[in-house]
C-alpha cells in the first residue's frame, strides 16, 4: 500500500504544512481513499499525480474543522472536472449535515451521488473498495475514529520449486497455472492450486484520528504494518497545555508503538510550535527525539507530499 | 487605498491562481477589509503582512463556493490566534445560515463577535470602518453584489501661497495650525481654517461579486477611481459557453469601462482554462489583448498577491 500526506499542521496551516489530509491507496490501483479533508486539501492535491476523478471513498475522522473544512471545495471541484462516479464519505453523522447544509445554502448541485455511511455504522456497512477498511473508536473532544485499511493481494506466485520437483518444464501452460487454471500435461491433470504459493501477507495500515489515548488501538494493532497517529505535541508541551486539548504526546506514542512492537510508526499532525528550522526552539526535531527515546522501530516524521510504499517485505519506505 | 489580490482564479483553484479573495486599506491603516473569502484564503493571507487580528471586516459577494469556502476555517484561525475583537461579516443571508451551521455541526466556538449585516440592506445599515462601503446590485446566477469602498482622507495641507502672502513665517505654529487649531500671531488670531488646503479628493474602489451585466455600475462608476471586474472568458469562448453561467466577457467589461471613462480597470476571476504560459491557447494574454482592443485607459489582469496602491494622482500602481 501507499501512503502521501497532504497536510501534517494541526488545526492551522502554516508555511509548509497544511491541515489534515491522507490518501491511500493499494499498490497499481485505479482508485484511492483519501482520510480527512482539511482545508486546502484540493490545492494539496493539484501539486500530487492524484486525480478527483479516482477518488473512490472520503473518510472523516472526526468534525473537527482542520480535518473537514476542504470538503465542499473538493467535491465542488470534482463536480466541475465532470465526475459522475459515486462517491463513498465515511464520518460522523455531522458531518453528512455539513455537506447538506452546503450544498443547499451556496447552491450546490453534485452531478455525482454521495453515498454517506456513519463511521459508527462502518463495520457492518462496509462499502465495497480496493481496500477494506475498518473503523476503530478512538478519544477526543468530539467523537473520532481510526481507520485501518488492509489489503490482500489476490496475486499467487507459482511454487517453482514444486513445479521441477515435478519435472513439468517452463511454458505458455505456466502463465495458465499462475491464473489459477487448471491444464493437462502429457495426458495428466495439473492442479493450478498444488503449483500456487498462498497469496501474500495481507497489509495493514492505521490511519488515526486526533486521539489521546493510544491503547483503545491495542486490538487492531496486532495485525498492522503500519500506525499513522497525530503527536500534536512533545510531553513537556503537553503537560503544560494540559489535557483539554485531549491529543497525545510524541512520548505516548511511541511509548505505545513500542510496546506493540509496531513494524513502521508515522507521526502527524504536529502543533505549528514546531517549526521546521531546527535553529528555532520549539522544533520538530525535537517531537522526533522524544519518540526515538522511546520506539526503536522504523520512525518517520511526515512532512507535505511525503510518499510512503509499504513494501512486501513490510518496511515502510519514502519514495 | 491599496488592493491586494489574494486569488484571482474562477470556479475551481489552479496551480498559480487561487479562488477568490481580494484585500482592500486605506493607506497608513490599522485594519483591512476583505471581498471574497474562496477556500485557501488564509493560506494566501500567511504569506502576506496581513494578519487576522487586523481584519476589520468580511464582504461576500455571492454565495458561490469559490467565493465562500474559505470563510470557516479563516474565522477558525483568527479564533486561535487570539482574536477578540468584532468581526463585521457582510454578504447575503445565506452565509449567516452557513457560518452558523458549521459553527454548531463543527464545533467551532468562536471567542470574538461577528456581526453580521444583509448586503441588501447594507446601504441602511452600514458598518463604522475607516472606509466607507456602498452595495450595489449585479446580476448573477444567485444574488449578487460590488461592493464600493470610499477613502476620504481627514488630512489637510497648509496653504504655503497664502501663509507667504500673510508673512506668517514657518514654525511650531504651522504644525498647530495644520492640526486644525487656531494660534495667536502678534496679538492677532489666525483661524486655521483659512489657511489650510481642501481635504483630498475622495477615492473609490468598487470591486464586484460575479456579474453578467457591468451596465448595472453605472450609476456608481462615475465617482469610482478604480474598477476590480470579472472577466472570466474571453468574447468568443463566452459566446461557446452561453449565457447559462452569467460571467462577464473582458470585452463587455472593458467597453463598460471604456464608455465611463473609467481611469483603472482590473480584471480578475479567469477561467481555469486560460493559462498564464502563454505558450498554450487559450492563453490570459487573449484575456488582455481583447481588453486592450476596448479599453485606453489604465488596465490590470490581476495576479494572485499583486499588490496596487491608488495614487493621489488618481492613477492605480503595482507596488
Amino acid at each position: 500500500m501507499e501512503l502521501i500526506f497532504l497536510g501534517t499542521s494541526s488545526g492551522t496551516p502554516t508555511k509548509t504544512r497544511n491541515v489534515s489530509a491522507t490518501a491511500v491507496k493499494a499498490p497499481n490501483a485505479k482508485h484511492w481513499c483519501l482520510v480527512d479533508c482539511g482545508e486546502g486539501t484540493q490545492h494539496q492535491i493539484l501539486r500530487t499525480k492524484l486525480s478527483l476523478n479516482s477518488l473512490q471513498a472520503i473518510f472523516i475522522t472526526h468534525v473537527h474543522g482542520d480535518h473537514c473544512y476542504g470538503l465542499p471545495g473538493l467535491l465542488a471541484s470534482a463536480a466541475m472536472a465532470g465526475r459522475t462516479e459515486k462517491l463513498y464519505l465515511v464520518g460522523p453523522a455531522e458531518i453528512e449535515a455539513f455537506v447538506s447544509a452546503v450544498c443547499t445554502l451556496t447552491e450546490l448541485y453534485l452531478p455525482y451521488e454521495i453515498v454517506f455511511i456513519d463511521s459508527a455504522t462502518l463495520n457492518e456497512h462496509r462499502p465495497e473498495l480496493e481496500l477494506s477498511v475498518t473503523a476503530v473508536k478512538l478519544s477526543h473532544r468530539v467523537p473520532s475514529h481510526a481507520f485501518s485499511f488492509c489489503y490482500q493481494s489476490d496475486e499467487r506466485k507459482l511454487d517453482l520449486e514444486k513445479l521441477k520437483a515435478a519435472d513439468i518444464k517452463p511454458g505458455p501452460h505456466w502463465g495458465e497455472l499462475q491464473s489459477g487454471k487448471d491444464i493437462m500435461l502429457d495426458g495428466e491433470t495439473i492442479l493450478a492450486d498444488d503449483y500456487l504459493l498462498p497469496k501474500a501477507k495481507a497489509q495493514k495500515i492505521i490511519i488515526c484520528g486526533d486521539n489521546d489515548q493510544p491503547d483503545l488501538l491495542s486490538d487492531e494493532i496486532k495485525s498492522a504494518d503500519v500506525l499513522v497517529h497525530e503527536a500534536t505535541y512533545t510531553y513537556d508541551i503537553a503537560q503544560k497545555v494540559g489535557p483539554g486539548p485531549m491529543h497525545s504526546s510524541a512520548k505516548i506514542v511511541a511509548e505505545f508503538a513500542g510496546k506493540h512492537r509496531v513494524d513502521n510508526l508515522v507521526l502527524t499532525h504536529f502543533s505549528a510550535r514546531y517549526q521546521n528550522d531546527t535553529g528555532s526552539s520549539p522544533s520538530i526535531l525535537d517531537v522526533e527525539l522524544e519518540a526515538r527515546a522511546h520506539y526503536d522501530g522504523n520512525l518517520m516524521l511526515a512532512s507535505d507530499f511525503d510518499h510512503y510504499r509499504l513494501g512486501k517485505n513490510g518496511v515502510l519506505g519514502k519514495l
